[in-house]
């Protein structure tokens, strides 16, 4: 799996690319059903708001073998090293849940900002993948970005306490408006299956989910080995002290290991 | 001014049609301008938020000659008329702001469940019709509504405190999902000028502000005359006292009534 010449120039100028329906449906199947197995244990990994809100999970690796193998799918891993250069290692894997009817939102922020701040990663050199295990429509909390904004690096932030999660570093009104009336605003909206792949410089953020549809959303971050975390503080389900290179796997080998 | 067939058809079946630049650019800017006038007086019809948001300010034609003849604008009037039949006048004439990165948001409700609860309207013989003065985007906080709730009539509520406005009777997670499974969500998006005409009866909410654009919205409410309301509990700029009957003006008298 490679991005083709005119997709590797819409992530280089926009930040992020969209691919709808990268995964089957029984692959989306598979990891749904995983997933409600995972939220049923008690975890010391699960995400939960101060309202008691189930927010989803992280460590997907340690819980899951079929999450485990995702992480190595060569649809998603190739994909991020054509990206990034390099061997790479997993930063972050968690699944965030918008229930129905929820208030769980994000305010505008750069992913790198809390790996700089809570982490210590040297660069951006990352590369966030958002897998959708529900339809994302305009009404369930779609994640916004500004196409462009990764090219400012990294920007000024003030840290926001956001329930059920570590502080957020966020952009203020005034840089969202700035960057806003330079890129303009994009949600990525597709069926269960699609992938949007972001840099970790891009700004972004999201709103409670309106509706009566749930938003299962997979996030999984690459990282560069020769970019790990050199000081981190915060739980290693928030931040992997593993910088093991991962080794793709065949797309097949996901619903079928043995196969392999 | 009068609907097609097809959507008058429309407006029977869901409960809401959308008509794209009903008002010019000429005519919105005149409003636009004339609002921003209005916010700026000190007027005991603004609407404000606990945190101190402003939202707007609502019996626009005690304040305003040219919103008092938006009012009697033939498109909006004798649109209505054909809707509900019979005389009519205005219950409610407010504009509410979603402001950049504004909190403001509205639970799932029907309309004509605080008319009667709060101002004893005695049935659903209402129409509504927000006008555009912004561009109304997937980012700005749009109404979604649900096509077809309206057929239910008034539906079971609980009440819910909402800052800035009378306690709003709101529909259950459990009756928005049913409606939804039923109908689906719609969000009408379009440019200034454009207007959403929706019944008394239909469910609807709309999510706060994400984005660095606001969201200007005119709310224009007729019920007709025989219809009116007989048990006020509430200020007269929530609910009009005033039931004589509106006389259609021609469209080219909003901005030129000398001409007229």
């Amino acid at each position: 799996m490679r991005l083709t010449r005119s997709q590797l120039h819409c992530y280089r100028s926009d930040g992020l690319v969209f691919l709808p329906e990268l995964f089957s449906a029984a692959e989306v199947a598979a990891l749904y059903v995983e997933q409600e197995l995972l939220f049923r244990q008690v975890l010391d990994t699960h995400l939960r708001a101060d309202s008691g809100e189930f927010l989803g999970t992280t460590a997907m690796q340690r819980h899951s073998e079929l999450f485990a193998r995702l992480l190595s799918d060569e649809r998603l891993l190739t994909l991020a090293e054509q990206l990034l250069g390099g061997p790479l290692y997993c930063h972050q894997y968690k699944i965030i849940l918008k229930q129905p009817f929820g208030r769980l939102s994000l305010p505008w922020h750069q992913d790198y900002a809390p790996w700089k701040l809570h982490d210590g990663m040297p660069q951006p050199r990352a590369v966030s993948i958002g897998i959708y295990l529900d339809e994302i429509n305009e009404f369930n909390g779609p994640i916004v970005y500004i196409p462009g904004s990764h090219r400012d690096g990294l920007i000024d932030y003030e840290v926001l306490e956001v329930p059920g999660t570590t502080p957020i570093p966020s952009l203020s009104d005034m840089t969202v408006s700035q960057l806003a009336a330079r890129g303009g605003l994009v949600a990525p909206k597709g069926p269960p299956g699609s992938v949007t792949i972001f840099d970790s410089c891009i700004a972004h953020a999201s709103g409670p989910n309106l509706s009566p549809f749930p938003r299962h959303l997979v996030y999984l971050s690459y990282n560069r080995v020769d970019n790990a975390i050199t000081r981190p503080t915060r739980a290693e389900h928030f931040a992997a002290r593993d910088f093991t290179p991962l080794s793709p796997a065949p797309a097949s080998a996901l619903l079928e290991p043995g196969a392999a």
